[in-house]
């Protein structure tokens, strides 16, 4: 049998995720696979734990990956904190809004939406005056939409909940390690991501971090958390003191996390977050010179998800399977209602370089003049 | 900082997983990471579950790798299949069917459990009775109990259920890829895996198959999967020919089980099953030469999990240290009532190997001699 694997191509990763990857988190996959309880994985694990902290500006102890994908985090943050009959409020702006409730109702919670047009962002005073006349045991909110390519106000939202009871959940699968997190400065509680966006390390793990008042909310449940897999209260056993065996981690998954953590906290934040923005800037540049419409308004455009307007006069999924076949660059077409109608474009993490920009705008010149 | 993963040392895994993984897998993790959508990684798929039904022996189109590691695929399989109330049955005689018992009961199953001593069997006539007395919809067991090294008989458990319409769930974590598992001809409706065992690729993702029986099932649910990240309805039109979004599969982790499987299928399944059996043999030969006792009855013995008793002198844990920061070699206590009683040596996979046996004795003979 032929091994398809020896026919992977390196393709330029301008999508919605995955990103590119480094050359030293593909190395650090491939390091030796150690015991889930060996003395020198739980050295690793502890740094681990504190790079994520340091990426998500919190002191939470409970800061960990996730043994799934970004969505696995949602899971988890939502069947950890709802039980039947909680009041939830989700912001829908975009798919993940809408995912948010899908996960929440089927967990039985007694769920309220507010939705804004896709391709705006949340508007606080709205949700100040919701919660005015309602209260709720959780409001959730993403991030950076990455299905529209807005950015959310995600401190100002978190400013309305502060000194309440309610707990703040927020979806950071997109914009950590692309524009600054503050967890613990924007009062929120409970806070997940994934691996495959501006982290870039390949797609498995989901980091998630637990408040305090998050903690707390899961200890005091009625009922047992309906997931043992994602229970946080068993996992925390594993990554806390106790080393209490739960699942085998997925060791080196955990590996090319810690390497790619490692390459960010290097380069420093606010360095990547500049390089995150610059390159945003000449992409923009790009496409305003080619003619080519955002489909976000400036303030609240995402350096690292660029949705861009599709030409009425051109075949929006022909163009990117000539993009990948042709020029081996991926980028992402639209979802829900603006399938056909948007690209989306990924500036995240190792991808966010001046030559991606280039080659991209090249290929796009070639294929669109 | 310094890169910890620089002092990763290679460990002989010895213990309940993970394996020692082949050089080949290593670097299949490290192949340029493809889009979760890209036409190339679909094919990869493609093969990857024609592979995965040949080591199951069924024909079953669902037939995938679950997101998750092997305890994902447990919870995968009962929060498809039951619905509040519903009777379930799990026979237990370890660690991982208690785990089953509770995943159930989380789910608001209905749970009854017939519990046989840790160390012997389940006995199908005990079961057969049972199935006399009462109606279930769903009967579980595991094939291979990693925490007591027993061999459950799952081909005459099967029977016993032919023609019914309960559901049969058997966990083959440790099983799967070292002894003979046929999924189709013993009657399994929902079976699980993961890839840190006879896999021999590092954790991380869980294999799993579902008959169309247990399909029908979940179609025929009166309340949604509560559970959206493991909705096998869902993940069914991502892995099939739709091809529909639903989350971004661990892409890195799945060139590693191709390869891993690859490897297996090129070697050959009854070469494979031979290989396990015959260190098996050489390692109990070994034992029994020290004068050390197996725990289990020589017929229910698994070949790639060996529970041997710690002589009552020996201090089973500081024994373990020692072997591991002396010889770099990992072995694994008992769980539950056989902590500290037993010592667990894995010889699953790649570690089933002549070298592994001899160097796992020697080092023995020099601690305890």
């Amino acid at each position: 049998m032929k091994n398809m694997l020896e026919g992977i191509e390196e393709v330029l990763l301008m999508g919605p995720g995955p990103s590119c990857v480094p050359p030293e988190v593909y190395s650090a996959l491939g390091r030796k696979t150690l015991g889930h309880l060996d003395p020198y994985f739980l050295r690793i694990m502890d740094e681990l734990k504190g790079m994520l902290r340091a990426i998500m500006n919190t002191k939470n102890e409970l800061t960990i990956p996730i043994s799934g994908t970004g969505s696995a985090g949602m899971e988890a943050s939502f069947v950890n904190l709802v039980e039947p009959g909680d009041r939830v409020l989700i912001l829908i702006n975009g798919v993940f809004g809408v995912r948010m409730r899908e996960v929440a109702s089927r967990l039985g919670a007694n769920v309220d939406a507010i939705e804004f047009t896709w391709g705006t962002p949340v508007v606080p005073e709205v949700v100040g005056k919701r919660l005015k006349q309602e209260t709720y045991r959780i409001v959730a909110v993403v991030h950076a939409e990455t299905s529209t390519g807005v950015r959310n106000p995600v401190a100002e939202i978190g400013s309305l909940l502060k000194g309440s009871d309610t707990l703040y959940l927020v979806d950071t699968v997109t914009s950590l390690g692309g524009i600054e997190v503050r967890m613990d400065d924007w009062g929120i509680d409970a806070l997940y991501s994934g691996t495959q966006k501006c982290l870039s390390c390949p797609p498995g793990l989901a980091p998630l971090s637990f408040s305090d008042k998050a903690m707390a909310r899961l200890k005091g449940r009625r009922t047992k958390v309906p997931n043992w897999y994602l229970d946080l209260s068993l996992i925390a056993s594993y990554w806390g003191k106790d080393r209490v065996y739960h699942h085998t981690a997925p060791v080196n998954m955990i590996y090319g996390l810690y390497q790619a953590l490692l390459i960010i906290l290097e380069e420093g934040l606010e360095k990547v977050f500049a390089r995150h923005r610059q390159n945003h800037l000449l992409l923009v540049r790009g496409f305003d010179e080619m003619g080519l419409k955002m489909l976000v308004e400036e303030p609240y455009r995402l350096p690292m998800l660029n949705t861009v307007l599709c030409p009425g006069e051109v075949n929006e999924l022909s163009l990117r399977r000539c993009l990948r076949s042709d020029y081996r660059i991926e980028i992402g077409g639209g979802l829900g209602p603006l399938a056909g109608k948007i690209w989306r474009v990924g500036l995240m993490g190792h991808t966010a370089r001046k030559e991606s920009v280039e080659r991209l705008l090249s290929a796009l010149r070639k294929l669109m003049g």
